[in-house]
């Protein structure tokens, strides 16, 4: 039996996979037409399947924000996987150690306090890792912030047994991001300190990796979908946006206002107003959201949307929303053509 | 073997069991002294096991917000629900007219759009079901807005097969809101409508529910653990926080910076700045999160907590917060004595 999106309770979280493919494919060729690596980061999707289709189509590997995502990735056979994220903790390194005995790990530290017991560790356990130096950015979150600091933390990397010297990363790779990897990737060659790797990120930087001298690759993540946040920076066009929760009007309490049956634990509360984009309303706003209804003010739209219509909301950020839900619908046209469990989703720890 | 809380990886959502009791046993002697009846909202836990405990100290029944929790509910042996909830299309009033079948089930409607369809396919079935009217807030959400609307749904779901009138509901019940129910109660009754049911909600104003004539039951969610917004809000003291979240602090970049291995997909984004209240730093300030990430300013700390250092989190919003889980954890002391799986998680449909 042919399902359609007709047949789809509310609400839902749906992919079109005409433009899912191409975002994918755009990506790819992009990073081909430059020789940088595309190493995409599995934190938007969380699917084995969409991994796999990435590393299809010729990515170098993945990216996990958490070693319980890469446990679920190398359950499905996603085998070369970086980790961007300072892992600590007697019962983490024994999962780090798990893994490297079954996939290719590269993880980052910022500080000898992560180094060092990683590297003890898996040295007793007879294996080692490749490591990358995280450099901080404009995020002002994790990494090294300076060149010099940088070059002390990698000469003792350099002396730990378990780890394997291989270069830096940075979040995100923007133009001001880049002049501290530059330097820093200058300071550690002219110390003879091989760097084999310098990771950027972010998908919406991503199109200008090109622009910095350098990169071995990139680990980009919203591509794959893009979000109703990206749509109003200019990072992607309407066309380019393929996640969408189909909702309904359940209520039309007063003549400017009708209320949608999805809130935060639909969409999240990430990014802040306008709260996703309304496909059949553009010129509606979803103003607020309780846990379970989103409000919208209708005053600017030519007629008021009825009680039981169904609106397309483009959300606010893609791997909010897909963290919020268990199953992802992909729609070829109307027809449901796959249906995905979101495996990794929760895998905090 | 004995689990102590110092076995639990990072991050961990827990819950202190002598607090949740005592907040769950506060509430419903609270409800018991004054006549009312005790609805809990299991939107807040999600977990068949203490829905079943919040009954067994004497609630009259349990709320969910989408049938979708309520099945996971009537699946584990809860058979008194209300859905105050306006419940529209086929597929969910086909899941509807199940749930009738197996378990007492009270739903809420605030417009005949919603009405309508929902007796006729009801009594089509031979089943007819609980109703009660949702009237509007300072929330300015669902709800009929005046007690003449509300007079002529009545009217209207009184002569609706399928569907028997029992009164009304507002979220939340405070000193505003209960101004247009009292005026609904007394037109209604005046017109001959018999109102069963009157029906409050919300934790915050839930204490004060015995100032308000006539409510016969409260549904509260969030009493059972409480939060950092309550905590600030003078809801509920810091000896009442049940739910917390064991996190590590992953790196320290700055002096007055350090970074704690949870973010919005542990957290949630939801109640703005600060994001939770730290046990042993309470000066710090989580300022900031990206998904796996937070940032704390600890600028006014007498000392900073170092790399690995365990801190306990208060989070702001305790039902986003458990919407992120897969599993609680329940502690007496420092010894594991509980886990459950987040059942209902996730059902938004």
């Amino acid at each position: 039996m042919m399902y359609t999106i007709d047949d789809l309770d509310t609400p839902s979280l749906i992919v079109d996979l005409d433009i899912m493919e191409s975002n994918l494919a755009r990506m790819q060729n992009y990073c081909n037409r430059y020789g940088i690596g595309l190493r995409p980061h599995i934190k938007t999707h969380k699917i084995p399947a969409l991994a796999q289709a990435q590393m299809d189509l010729g990515a170098v590997g993945i990216a996990c924000q958490k070693v319980g995502e890469a446990e679920v990735m190398a359950d499905h056979g996603l085998v070369d996987i970086m980790i961007p994220y300072n892992i600590l903790g007697q019962r983490k390194l024994e999962r780090l150690a798990a893994l490297v005995r079954r996939a290719h790990i590269i993880v980052s530290v910022d500080s000898v306090d992560v180094a060092r017991p990683m590297g003890e560790y898996l040295h007793r356990q007879g294996l080692n890792i490749k490591t990358v130096i995280e450099l901080t950015s404009e995020l002002n979150r994790c990494g090294v912030t300076n060149a010099g600091s940088a070059l002390d933390l990698a000469r003792e990397i350099d002396h730990i047994q378990g780890l394997e010297f291989q270069g830096v990363m940075v979040y995100p790779s923007s133009a001001q991001s880049m002049q501290l990897v530059t330097e820093t990737v200058d300071l550690l060659r002219s110390n003879s300190l091989p760097v084999n790797m310098i990771s950027g990120g972010g998908s919406p930087t991503a199109f200008h990796s090109h622009e910095f001298q350098g990169l071995t690759e990139i680990r980009a993540g919203t591509y794959v979908f893009n979000d109703a946040s990206y749509l109003r920076k200019g990072v992607c066009t309407l066309e380019q946006c393929a996640l969408k929760v189909i909702t309904t009007v359940i209520s039309a309490p007063t003549a400017d206002r009708v209320i949608i049956d999805g809130g935060s634990k639909t969409f999240s509360s990430d990014m802040g107003y306008p709260m996703g984009y309304i496909l059949e309303y553009p010129e509606a706003q979803i103003y607020q959201m309780s846990e379970e209804h989103g409000f919208v003010d209708v005053a600017q739209c030519a007629h008021r949307p009825k009680v039981g219509e169904r609106l397309t909301v483009i959300p606010n950020h893609a791997c909010g929303t897909i963290n919020m839900h268990n199953e992802l619908i992909g729609l070829r046209g109307q027809n449901v053509e796959a249906q995905w469990e979101i495996t990794a989703r929760g895998k905090i720890q």
